[in-house]
């Protein structure tokens, strides 16, 4: 049974009613939460995308009516008319519940079957079924208050930049193929068969060219794509924030950036970003934290022992030093209370960032408790102590190795040691930080050539530019991260607008003339036509929202996400296709070679 | 040389200065559109987005800066500093026109190359050109003009829909290939070798699950795609603006989308539209006009003659008529004294749309002139004159085939004589029109079946849903389409949401249970969980913006378009890729079947 709606209009929503609406005639159409008899009545708690109304059919309706009411079940869909009235029971939780609907007339517009999965909140079911009844996940109320936050913000995004001069430009999802940078989705052409086109892993190359156009201020919120093994909280398909702007320098796309935030957060949260944001430089966030997005909610910097313990005579810390490395620890307050087998798990964990062995020192406030203990001397370990600021009641964890190592392990341990030990207090907090002056380059040992951190068109620091030849890996960049509790929210640069110093660039990084002008022909040749300075900056939509909703799954805040393995379990994509599909297409399916 | 800002902060747009701002100090930061020497001064014409200034260096400034301001040349990148003045010549083309600045300094952001076409409104240049030089085409102050028209245009969509509680919910680009319409970009899947993905013609599934979730109020501004050959103003990739709407009914979604209408044309035109928009069914709209689109700024509307001839013994017309087709004209007011060969091209014309001959009659001031007047006789001739009321000096032009034949050609020959005889005299009308009441099925002798004319979720007519199963080609739906000056705008349709009639118009549509479960599963599957009733539409933006901005050209209103062969000129895609990449995806290159 489906009945039409044969003109009959919903006059109010679900979550509306409240008790200044007492003696109104209201239509409400939704889903059937509950259906339960009491006392003679009917009870149907019906739900919409605002929230939960009570309806209640007594013995005054007819005979007819009461059966139907009766004989709806959960997930059906109906129509329901009648007065609000005042409840004799109140419920807190609803923010309807003052008030009940004392119905007169129902109309059940379409009947469900069983739902595999309870549409309710916190729901704990397996992620396969919730992706396969996908339309039945998104019934729930945490689930579509996700997508009104989503809703929100992107709408947030757009008002801030329109007020800013920015023209929302959309740019092409049939493109071209660069080979750096992860690997591209590829679609087959037609007309031209045995070429491809690749999806976007990001509209960069054209935000540059509307900049060589004199569009002056660009913004987008794009789908981007890569092929990649997907780690937790990646999709093959995401969403960017992407923005371009001209005749600037790098504060001004901060400041504006800083505002956008800010004004977001304040739509949505109605949480007031404190600006300006702090910036703390890629050095010091390596150095006092170990990665260059650092989580600022809790302290205990990294701080180095390498003055410190010089003249220990300890193989591990002199061997460390005398290789160029560095001998560094964290100070866990009130630490030396942690038993033998927690310390153990903290070294088994520094393990699998490649640190050969985590040494300890317990400042107890009977005296020293460490394994390295018979190494030092007295003053010795005293100095140490003394350089780290440990305290009576603390643990000294120390790492000893390359820079990398011992940066990249107790980095990683902090982290760790914030989740163990409740670092963090206050879960609402958004710690904003900028970082700024990245390298320029990096060394890939694989392809023994400096590549891009961020991109070849990412500017120099002008202090830097006459190192560009001589020392590239000590050569900063205009390029800049916005990090929010220790995520990565966003990141841009200043991009190089002089023909020359692209061309150095270019050679920098291993390219003669010709290979440049084969991978990113059509942007050099339109640098040749008087580009402006110019920058820009690219958030991560799904994460924003991530933090904006409080989740921390990625599929949570894609209404349509894909699995692990990039596959969507409600559309059964991808899927075979017609042989004459591919025929059209002039290509084949070959066998894998790992198959063969 | 390119000089970097170094702190330079952008005070005014080019397009700015007033009389108002005399004595201000600005810097402006702009292309320079032209550079010329008079009387010992130097102007350069500068321009940005907002419009072109100009900059005057007189004798009051150094050497140096005179030199330089001497030495750049079209399209360089500059930036000056300087105090607005009166001119003493105002230029009334100018918004600026009034003032110039007195330059004090000068700062040349970068050089350019003697641009390969030229930065100037009304361009006319090959469009290889203007496509591969993009970025120099969107330099062009009337190409720039339209995309903040589309920016403008975007942002009005969403600032209404929002307004009226649609949630924007973004849907997968990468998704599943569904046999039924045009056929699909497919993408290679990695992870599941010989699976594909397909591009997304419409999110229409995903929408209509966003309904079955209890979003209510669903829209997207959203890329599609369709693998076609491409007919003039088609784009392999284009935008959508898409909605959908829960708990309501055709009469609801066209009030929604009218008001949507009025407040884009509004806000972007401050064109008041009238509304209500005025409605045609489908088959008035075929009888009157021969096209489901009918251009209303002019009458001349299609008239049956098939009464009105019956008895004339021309074996033209009684056999058309025998064999149930029919006799119809256009009068053609003042067109009595076209000539021969002017009518002799029309002829010709309508044989382009399977009509085998034009007949005519010049009702002339000295008596009727028509090469079948010798098969009437003159009452017969007055009869048919006063069926289609043509007066002294009109001409009519008749054909006689089966329907389909007759009213295409009549349709198409009406909007060409409109072309030829200048009948549209406001060329800024925005005449709107509803067509409603569209067929739900269409026989294809192809494929020897009923198929739908819409798509099978689109729900009959209350009044024909007797006729599903014995006369399905009567059958009419509750699919509507936006009609301007002869353009399909935008359509709709109200969906099935009762999992029975859905399962009737499977079968009447020729699906088994298993095929209609293979092709639309997921979206059946759905439909078994209470779906609301719900309705949606589709604009198709780029069409839209084509009105606004008075452009006839699909190109003009995409910022990196593709030719007819769905090439880019600008990043020669699609173009080869490495072959690691393809067999990462287990594909190979065949060779197409018509080059073996």
């Amino acid at each position: 049974m489906a009945e039409a709606l044969n003109g009959l209009k919903r006059t109010m929503m679900c979550g509306e009613p409240r008790e200044e609406h007492v003696g109104k005639k209201v239509t409400l159409m939704g889903w059937v939460q509950r259906n339960r008899k009491l006392g003679g009545l009917q009870f149907i708690d019906l739900r919409d995308r605002t929230g939960i109304m009570q309806v209640v059919f007594g013995d005054d309706v007819s005979e007819d009516i009461f059966e139907k009411a009766k004989g709806v079940r959960g997930e059906y869909c109906i129509a329901v008319t009648g007065e609000i009235v005042l409840r004799s029971a109140p419920n807190k939780e609803l923010s309807t519940g003052m008030v009940e609907l004392k119905c007169e007339d129902i109309k059940i517009l379409s009947e469900s079957e069983t739902p595999p999965i309870y549409i309710k909140e916190d729901l704990d079911a397996a992620e396969s079924i919730r992706l396969k009844y996908r339309y039945l996940d998104l019934r729930r109320p945490d689930m579509q208050n996700i997508f009104m936050i989503r809703n929100r913000a992107s709408k947030a995004i757009r008002d801030y930049l329109d007020e800013n001069g920015f023209l929302e430009v959309e740019t092409p999802i049939l493109t071209k193929s660069t080979p750096e940078g992860a690997r591209d989705y590829l679609v087959p052409s037609r007309n031209y068969p045995g070429m491809f086109y690749a999806l976007p892993q990001s509209p960069q190359i054209f935000k540059q060219l509307l900049m060589v156009s004199g569009f002056d201020r660009y913004y987008q919120i794009v789908k981007c794509f890569r092929d990649e093994d997907l780690r937790a909280n990646r999709q093959p398909e995401f969403t960017q924030v992407d923005l371009e702007m001209s005749f600037v320098e790098q504060d001004d796309i901060m400041a504006l950036n800083e505002g956008l935030i800010d004004h977001v957060f304040k739509t949505v949260l109605g949480h007031e970003v404190s600006l300006p944001i702090k910036r703390m430089t890629f050095a010091e966030a390596m150095n006092s934290y170990g990665s260059d997005k650092p989580d600022l909610r809790f302290g205990m910097k990294i701080q180095n022992l390498t003055e410190a313990v010089k003249g220990v005579d300890f193989k591990v810390f002199s061997d460390a030093i005398a290789n160029g490395g560095s001998v560094r620890c964290l100070v866990v307050e009130g630490g030396a209370s942690m038993g033998r087998k927690d310390i153990d798990r903290l070294g088994e964990f520094v393990k699998t960032y490649k640190a050969k062995g985590l040494a300890w020192i317990k400042n107890k406030e009977d005296g020293i408790q460490s394994p390295i203990a018979k190494f030092f001397k007295e003053e010795e370990m005293q100095k140490l102590l003394d350089a780290c600021s440990a305290k009576r009641g603390d643990l000294v964890l120390i790492l000893a190795d390359k820079d990398s190592v011992v940066l990249q392990g107790l980095g990683a341990l902090r982290l760790e040691l914030a989740k163990k030990l409740d670092l963090i207090k206050d879960k609402n907090e958004f710690n904003f930080t900028w970082i700024t002056e990245f390298p320029l380059f990096e060394y890939s040992e694989e392809e023994e050539r400096y590549t891009a951190c961020h991109h070849p068109f990412t500017a120099p620091m002008d202090e830097d530019l006459d190192m560009i030849e001589t020392d590239p890996g000590k050569v900063r960049s205009k390029a800049y991260d916005l990090v929010l509790n220790g995520e990565e929210l966003g990141g841009g640069s200043i991009r190089i607008h002089d023909a020359k110093l692209q061309e150095r660039m270019f050679k920098a990084l291993g390219f003669t003339e010709e290979s440049a002008q084969e991978r990113f022909g059509f942007l050099i040749d339109a640098f040749k036509f008087g580009p402006p300075p110019h920058g820009g900056l690219a958030f991560g939509l799904d994460r924003m929202i991530m933090f904006l909703a409080g989740t921390e799954n990625i599929k949570d805040v894609i209404a349509f996400p894909k699995n692990q393995n990039a596959y969507c379990y409600l559309s059964e994509a991808p899927n075979i296709v017609d042989a004459n599909q591919l025929e059209d297409l002039g290509i084949a399916i070959s066998v894998k070679k790992e198959e063969e």
